[in-house]
């Protein structure tokens, strides 16, 4: 696998050219395994997760509550609840993160990066992009690249950048060209799934985007997570971000539970 | 449910104020029963629709061939694949049809506005919006009107709005409720699903949108229609456009029956 992931790495700066190691912020400080000793170190690396389209005023205020209570990474909402979320949140160290492109990934790059500037600009501090699948199916790799170095621009030094590559969807070889694209762009994470395509997050997937990106990136599971020991199996294989929106239940589970076993 | 629909009608009239009729372009001109004589009759208001996010070019290249030998309305794309689109059907009488906030509906109004103002300059002829369905649902109504109006104003003289109440999610008080709103928002269409979420189109739903706006508005219906006795059901319900992904294969069995029956 390391021979094929070295493969496609040449090919791929080959073709971007010059323009691909033009990193946008310096690569992400190096990915530090995260302990799961008590149950507060398995909900600060969790994005407690709502975005479906009928989200309610009231859903998004119980989950910012719930939110702070449990000590989470962020919420993840989308666009149109940054605000509410934000002012909910206050001065908690809870974060606001939004999504991109969200689901299908299919908006034009200027959109990504106009969505993102209103994003950052109304609060959200982590930035969940959806790559264009169907650019990647098509080879055109430019593309792809020029849209994650867009959003990555846009979000600047305020957000954090998350790449979902919807693994569901792709082959094993555009899983790699996937995250080493958004390694070229300068983003800061790559995720798994959309929860809305085909497939979610699996132990091989995000043991493979551990490989391709080494220590340099974070790696987010994302996509049916919706228990602990599912949870727990991600953050072995590699994964130092999960998102879910079971993250209440996967909490109570660990508490319940004491210690891990194994 | 006339009634009904005239007291929800004076209520959200009273809620949004005098802004509700400022309508931004003249109300559409009065919808036609749609005559199913021969083939051409249906072709000519299906939308043939290529959404997944995972289409590649050479699928975009067979839905525009695709629609120019049967004389589909429009091909509906994501916005990603606008332009290629635009350029594949060159002078044909097919237009470009496009989504906007796609799927979920929860990007703000001024993304929406931005990215159908984008849309437009690419060339799209027609735009689908999908509504902030959490807002309606919270009784956000002026929210949901003003993003529609956003649209509306961004698509100007050039194009026709289409807006996406996802009758799925929606009880029988909210889907008038979201008619009324499109209504006074001067769109064009009213259009039952993205045929990404829960449910798709009804009979039962295109015959309540359509005894809402009357003669006033359009009406599409989408979301798995995917036979010739499910869309002819949808134009005798009163929808005067079709969504589909299976036009062709409805086209086809309309020509191998040769008449329609009953």
């Amino acid at each position: 696998m390391e021979q094929l992931i070295a493969k496609i790495d040449r090919e791929l700066t080959v073709e971007l050219g010059e323009e691909g190691f033009q990193l946008v912020k310096p690569t992400a400080q190096k990915v530090e395994p995260v302990p799961l000793n008590v149950p507060a170190d398995l909900a600060r690396i969790i994005d407690h997760t709502l975005l479906k389209a009928e989200a309610t005023y009231s859903e998004i205020e119980r989950l910012c509550a719930e939110a702070k209570e449990y000590g989470f990474a962020s919420v993840c909402v989308n666009p149109a609840n940054i605000s509410l979320a934000v002012r909910l949140l206050g001065e908690s160290s809870v974060k606001v993160c939004t999504v991109i492109g969200f689901p299908l990934g299919a908006t034009t790059y200027l959109v990504k990066a106009a969505e993102t500037r209103e994003a950052v600009a109304s609060g959200a501090e982590e930035i969940d992009m959806v790559i264009n699948i169907g650019a990647l199916k098509s080879g055109f790799y430019n593309l792809v690249f020029q849209e994650i170095k867009a959003v990555v621009e846009a979000a600047g030094a305020q957000a954090l950048t998350k790449v979902i590559i919807e693994t569901g969807l792709l082959t094993t070889e555009e899983k790699i060209k996937a995250c080493l694209l958004a390694q070229y762009a300068g983003a800061d994470f790559v995720k798994t799934s959309t929860g809305f395509g085909k497939g979610g997050a699996t132990v091989e997937d995000v043991a493979l985007m551990r490989l391709v990106t080494g220590g340099r990136m974070g790696v987010k599971a994302s996509g049916g997570i919706r228990d602990l020991a599912t949870a727990v199996a991600m953050v072995k294989a590699g994964a130092n971000r999960i998102g879910a929106s079971a993250g209440v239940k996967i909490i109570q589970e660990f508490i319940a539970q004491g210690r891990l076993e194994g």
